[in-house]
């Protein structure tokens, strides 16, 4: 059997971690031929010893230098650019794109231009820039897979059947660790306390982001993008115990569910070795001692950020990308302690709502409505506060 | 486009009703070209003039004659004969097999030999005579579709996957209408009692049957045959909602369900139409609306025909024709008033231990296993009691 060859973007992260965990497990399968970071030079260096790896990228100058002491036969490309040439480099079969936020753009756009295949985590890219990225695949004939446990679970559904015969889709969301809040309590949150996801382990931007629902609503995008829907076809479900991924409803009435423990280990594989379905001795879900699967409507009262993405999804132009420019500004903010939880939604709302809509037919489209956010984030928050 | 040519074997039950409807909701794809029945003349005739069929078969010669004389310009079969000739008769594309009990076995070969496709409701057959009836669709080519909702449901789950990767399947159960009742209060249940089914509206046979879990029982040797499985991997979970109308739990940590409100037309339209997907009025479920499904184990100890089930199938050979044979005694016995409500497994386990097994090759040793059963079961009750 020729082995799949792989190249993870994003390989010191949860999700590149649980990447190699799954090609750890599936030697026969899985060749891991390339691997980058944005810095984290150590994690990164121990992983190419592992698996044997001579061709990793380093945005991070520093890292890539100490890469470059380490590991003295290897390839070391550097800056962000080396990101975007590490799959071309090694002719990888598959790019695993798991960086984190809207840096991860460039890098999947060109394994896509050039035909090659992407697994999917990182959501911004399908947020700010869906219809570049997913003409680019269209146009090579590249497919982009999902890994995200809710987006695979659709991927799934859709196995055997015609697209065309979708009614909607049901988005399932745990509802974050602070579902039950009220405003008062959620204008609170501490950067510690939103970090403690109830139920997934990630990285500290998306676990920020399930708190707020902008995750929830960037999965909106991811969903309407990959699987060519309208945003009308969309619809969240809160499901606390996140054991039904999510559904598909279909226009005769019936609806298929994907369901599983929740491991992010299982959709990987499933989008690593896709359209296999191999076995494996990750955790499965026993329904008799789980006793019960509880659904409600989202609360876009106290989850505004949900709300946004609809509204700016619908809106389209370069709404979306200010959206998720905002955003990522204000998780970082909030993270370094100089603004409230409930001021994210609140500073990606007013940027969306003083933005001027311009078009988006490039990457450097995106570019500047991601710069005009960030700049807007950066101009209303002042002096330690939100103005 | 060609319309898909059906023959409804069972015309005047629940399923033949439906069936009739789905195909009148969808005139351009579905033509109705046979109808037959048990007895039930007038529904028939009207049926036969509503769709304009003109082969009628009708196993009582009373009611065939009565046929004749209302439909002269008809051919109208007659007697057992007459339901496995009609589908031949008429080259129907697919028939329906929707006959009450083992007098169905005979007609659903017959179409199967001939490599007419049959949607099949009607689940004896393939507990009676599992093997013979999928070898004989093996042999001419021709495809069984289950219709039952817990069947199309692990079909539909099954659309685009490859049957090796299946773990195991979740066969969901509602529990029936005496799911809380103790030991001595099923011993009291009355006929009508065990007819008024919470969920489904079905014929007596299937709605007692329901109300034992023999009906659950069978559906079991349903999965078994139809996707080649051991009994080993069929579980069944006690799912009161009867939302989840089955899953596949897959050997890579991955579950499929197939979901929806419960009403038989929707099966029946997904049967009669496979594999289109066509779009209807049907009712939808809204999960925030149900709030919660429930998963519990099932209790063989207060309904044994389950247990009863999993034990004549793993011994194979001519014990599930003569647990089909005494069940159907037995529950005929029940609707006349002559044995109580926990009787009928009782009759069936004994006639279970009392039987020395043969080899199945053909559908007389199947009438054989048959007859002997139903002669034990009319042994242990005289006199109005069990003995």
């Amino acid at each position: 059997m020729k082995r799949r060859r792989i190249a993870v973007l994003g390989s010191t992260g949860s999700i590149g971690a649980q990447t190699l965990e799954v090609a750890r497990a599936h030697p026969e399968r899985l060749e891991i031929v390339a691997l980058a970071a944005n810095r984290g030079a150590p994690t990164l260096i121990a992983q190419a010893r592992e698996f044997g790896v001579h061709t990793v990228a380093l945005a991070d100058p520093d890292a890539a230098a100490q890469a470059r002491a380490e590991l003295p036969d290897a390839q070391v490309l550097e800056g962000a650019s080396g990101l975007s040439e590490l799959a071309l480099a090694t002719g990888a079969d598959l790019v695993v794109g798991a960086v984190s936020g809207i840096a991860g753009l460039a890098s999947v756009l060109t394994a896509l231009q050039h035909g090659i295949d992407v697994a999917l985590a990182n959501k911004e890219p399908l947020v700010a820039a869906g219809e570049i990225v997913t003409q680019a695949a269209g146009r090579s004939g590249a497919t982009i897979i999902p890994l995200d446990s809710e987006i695979s679970a659709i991927f799934q559904c859709l196995r055997g059947e015609d697209r065309r015969t979708i009614e909607k889709v049901l988005l399932t969301a745990s509802g974050g660790p602070f579902a039950r809040l009220n405003k008062q309590e959620l204008a609170q949150v501490t950067p510690e306390q939103a970090l403690s996801h109830p139920t997934w382990k990630m990285g500290p931007k998306v676990t920020i982001d399930s708190a707020t629902l902008a995750n929830k609503g960037f999965e909106v995008f991811e969903l309407k993008w990959l699987f060519g829907l309208r945003f009308e076809q969309i619809e969240v479900v809160v499901h606390h115990q996140s054991i039904i991924h999510s559904m598909v409803q279909f226009h005769d009435g019936s609806m298929i569910a994907q369901m599983g423990a929740p491991d992010m280990r299982v959709p990987i594989q499933y989008g690593l070795l896709y359209p296999e379905r191999v076995a494996n001795d990750l955790p499965c879900v026993v329904l008799a001692e789980i006793g019960q699967l509880t659904f409600e409507r989202p609360d876009v009262g106290r989850f505004p950020s949900l709300r946004l993405a609809f509204e700016a999804g619908k809106s389209g132009r370069s709404y979306p990308a200010v959206l998720n420019g905002a955003n990522e500004s204000a998780v970082q903010l909030f993270l370094e302690g100089r603004i409230g939880f409930t001021d994210i939604p609140a500073l990606a709302e007013r940027a969306l709502e003083a933005h001027e809509p311009f078009d988006i037919s490039s990457i450097d489209d995106v570019a500047q409505a991601d710069t005009w956010a960030r700049r807007f984030v950066a101009h209303e928050v002042r002096d330690g506060s939100v103005r």
